[in-house]
């Protein structure tokens, strides 16, 4: 977001800035609504166009709202090219790189027919409009829990690990037991039977039917039953501690100096900076993290 | 409930209101039981008529009790709002809508038909009679839990927006991988697939059949067996935390003496030993830990 | 347990009491295991029966072995009552009645042909043996999950209680949007598609057809999906806390005086009272809880 | 690993010891990336031969596959036997044990047709290649998540036998109730139903059909629904204490100064302030709360 227009940039260019990457000013906030409504209308009539008996009748319509929506989606990203100090940079960020995607399916299908279904990626671009909410809070909640599994990824990779291995020694298995007559008529079949079984999702399409198999998948049953209680546990432990490490104790943990009876360690001060409008700042903060200035 | 009769309403409002209203009488408790079981039968009744078997022979006696019920509730619905002192305030309250709602589709029935089978509704009303049981830890509990979900509702937004738009595009990728010859015959039928699958509940309606859509929903139930963990994970660290700071620290933790910086007392017994005054004996102690006198 | 023979009865009431009942003398466990493959071979014989093929081909010997083993338990179960102290008092005591229990059925038979299928509650029995494993150790984990779920039962109550309502509201609404010919045929089958829907159980025997039905059913499976996590929390909660009360912090948390830093309440004491065998003694105590002797 | 050739072995064992069984040179590490392919080439060879078209091809050119890989392995295996200081440790420990496991099925396909399936538990032997990637913190959470089961073996071995009493008991009252012309032909078919259905998994090869089954049933769901919350808890509240005493307090928390008791650190950053050696910051502050110099 460190790309805003420099000061000397034309006043046009800074005002539309505002409303278009920002979102407090009214303008700002109005355009963020549109932009939400314009991203739901159009993977809508996408999934509508879909419909067989919805498509026989407004087909065309549909694919005209399709297209009147990836010029607006295209229009929208020129603009913000356009108006941010380094373009390249922007169209090179992840933001960028979803407007890019949002639009692409619609020339796609010149040459692949159906990939304009594809459009239905544009429902990422919804992650953008929650700033029109409050921004701070949910990208803050976002983030606490990305970094929970952040801190735990050794842990729920270790924990994938197993349970592949799991799942390809059991599909094996099953597809030794019952064979082909039963369903399992490959060992790739019977590990997709044995991912659908332990995450117990159980379709129900392929099922054991001699009592060997029906015991060895109640086995494998009540080990996915008794595993999900690990990366559970993980996330649970790793989420105890971070909200430990992010919320204040009462009168408890002044962060200069004391006796701190552990557990919590302070959350953030509500006041903003008066000169950048930057939050987050320590409960005993005298300066601006962000800027230097006094608080 | 600070909607009490004023202490200068005629006396057999207020006694009513004490019947009717609250529940630390005979008179009260009782009013409330019959309550409970009028509620309970009233909901049986809908839900038995509904069964072709049992309508055929008994139906006219059901509705005729239907009806009964309904003439109850509404007797009771008036008189409630005769005794309080402002009936509008009453009948605008959760309490009073409620009340209305569980009436209202017996009514409906003579304008639209099938429309009294809302009368299970009335199973909401349930919810007024847990007072008859510990009011407080009934209230306390639910409102435990709903402060635990409210706390956390910003990361339970962010959860299901993330699961929403995995859905989304998941479900898009099955249509145009799998089509509408094994089941997927549309983006919103693909999307319903996938909440079905990720969230393990698979009813095997529909299923993917080729060998590419069969890894894709493989990976999917593993990301909503994994996924599953964060909202968990986010319940369990709130209610730890809502706990923690719930649980008194004074005075009940130290055993004898001591500074406590609280958390967790420990399981003992309130007693003090009589001969020394020793605290901290197991619930089921006999004799002293310190003195071995008799506790 | 405290039915143990008087020290004035006959010499072999005490040998017996020791092998029957303790698990602390050689032949004592040796009773035990002998008794654990009893109780699984009858259950095992219980089962086989009923499967056609084998019944054909073994039904009268495996008739014969149920009767064998309901005249060993019978004799188990009197020999028990002859030689505690208060035959009644263990008559009414948990384990007497499931020793009744575990027999009655294969008299039952003689009345109500099929219930010596109800010899399968036999596996109850195998609860008690655990103690021939380390008897502590089981009871007390039993005891400690048992308490948590305790602990925890008016959250639990209220918990179950919303669910129901959920599943009742949810199962009328289906039965009205869905009706009869896509399987939804009465409000108490759609209110059990409910259930198996909002547990992520998912048989497929009903699922919705329609449109709006499969969205109000996947609006469902999200609800299932996150209230899981209520139950979870609450017990997780609920046993970080019993075992943090349970568990010593490395040289912190003295019982009798001293700064404690919280989390952790004391953990009982390996040794036993020399008097009376008593385990659970707090890490500082001088004299038995349970007898007052010195420990 | 404390196997590795004596000092006084020729210099080419101690180096081929280097790259075979350690990853901390460049030759290690491509010996372990290589063996890392030949794993996944064989196991996948293995699986597409299973699948009937890919075998009809192909069969003749993947059974070659596999047995170049296996005399790959065979050689790698003795190679590792002829290097190690104490060759019959190495080949009864785990690793040499699973080494052999991976070569066997080979050669029992001579005896026993389809066995050489069970060459997948070759996966197993990716489980070795983590080193290749940070060891320490893949065998140290590996050993984390399996302290964290090993600390709750105790209440696991109670919760499973709790859950196959309960299956053994449900299955049981099901086939008496539904019988054989409902799917529920016998007591151990049943009790596979009852797994599969506490455990949420949910087939529908087997489910039930009068109105007292369905209710029994759906009595089942919601205990399996509130019983996945032990095992979850149970290790939740393991992991939580484990890392609570995993966590250095030392010299971590305080961002000043202070005796805090530890247990959750602040997600500060490292660096103190330049001019007034505060430390606390944020990781992202350009400068320092409590001076304003930058950080």
């Amino acid at each position: 977001m460190e790309n805003r227009p420099s000061p000397t940039a034309p006043i046009w260019k800074r005002n539309i800035y505002r409303v278009v990457f920002e979102a407090d000013t009214r303008a700002g906030q109005l355009f963020d609504i549109l932009l939400l409504l314009a991203i739901l209308l159009s993977v809508l009539a996408v999934m509508l166009e879909s419909v067989s008996s919805i498509n026989a009748q407004y087909g065309p319509a549909l694919r005209v709202v399709e297209w009147v929506f990836t010029v607006v989606f295209l229009v929208e990203y020129l603009v913000r090219l356009l108006i941010v100090r380094r373009p390249l940079r922007y169209a090179l960020s992840w933001l960028g790189l979803i407007d890019v995607v949002a639009i692409v399916p619609s020339l796609l299908v010149l040459v692949l027919a159906g990939s304009h279904y594809l459009l239905v990626v544009r429902t990422v671009r919804l992650l953008r409009v929650f700033r029109i909410f409050k921004l701070g809070q949910f990208i803050g909640e976002g983030e606490f829990i990305l970094n929970a599994l952040k801190a735990s990824r050794f842990k729920i990779l270790v924990f994938l690990s197993s349970v592949l291995t799991l799942t390809v020694l059991m599909g094996t298995f099953m597809y030794v037991l019952e064979g082909g007559q039963n369903g399992f008529t490959s060992i790739p079949k019977s590990v997709y039977w044995a991912v659908v079984t332990l995450t117990t999702v159980g379709y129900g399409d392929i099922s054991p039917v001699t009592v060997l198999g029906q015991t060895l998948a109640a086995l494998l049953m009540i080990m996915g039953y008794a595993i999900i209680a690990v990366p559970t546990g993980i996330v649970s432990a790793q989420m105890s501690r971070s909200q430990a490490a992010a919320v204040p104790a009462a009168g408890a943990t002044p962060p200069v100096a004391g006796t701190t009876a552990g557990l919590a360690a302070p959350a953030y001060k509500q006041a903003r900076c008066s000169r950048c409008q930057a939050e987050g700042h320590r409960p005993d903060a005298a300066f601006c993290w962000h800027c230097g200035g006094a608080v």
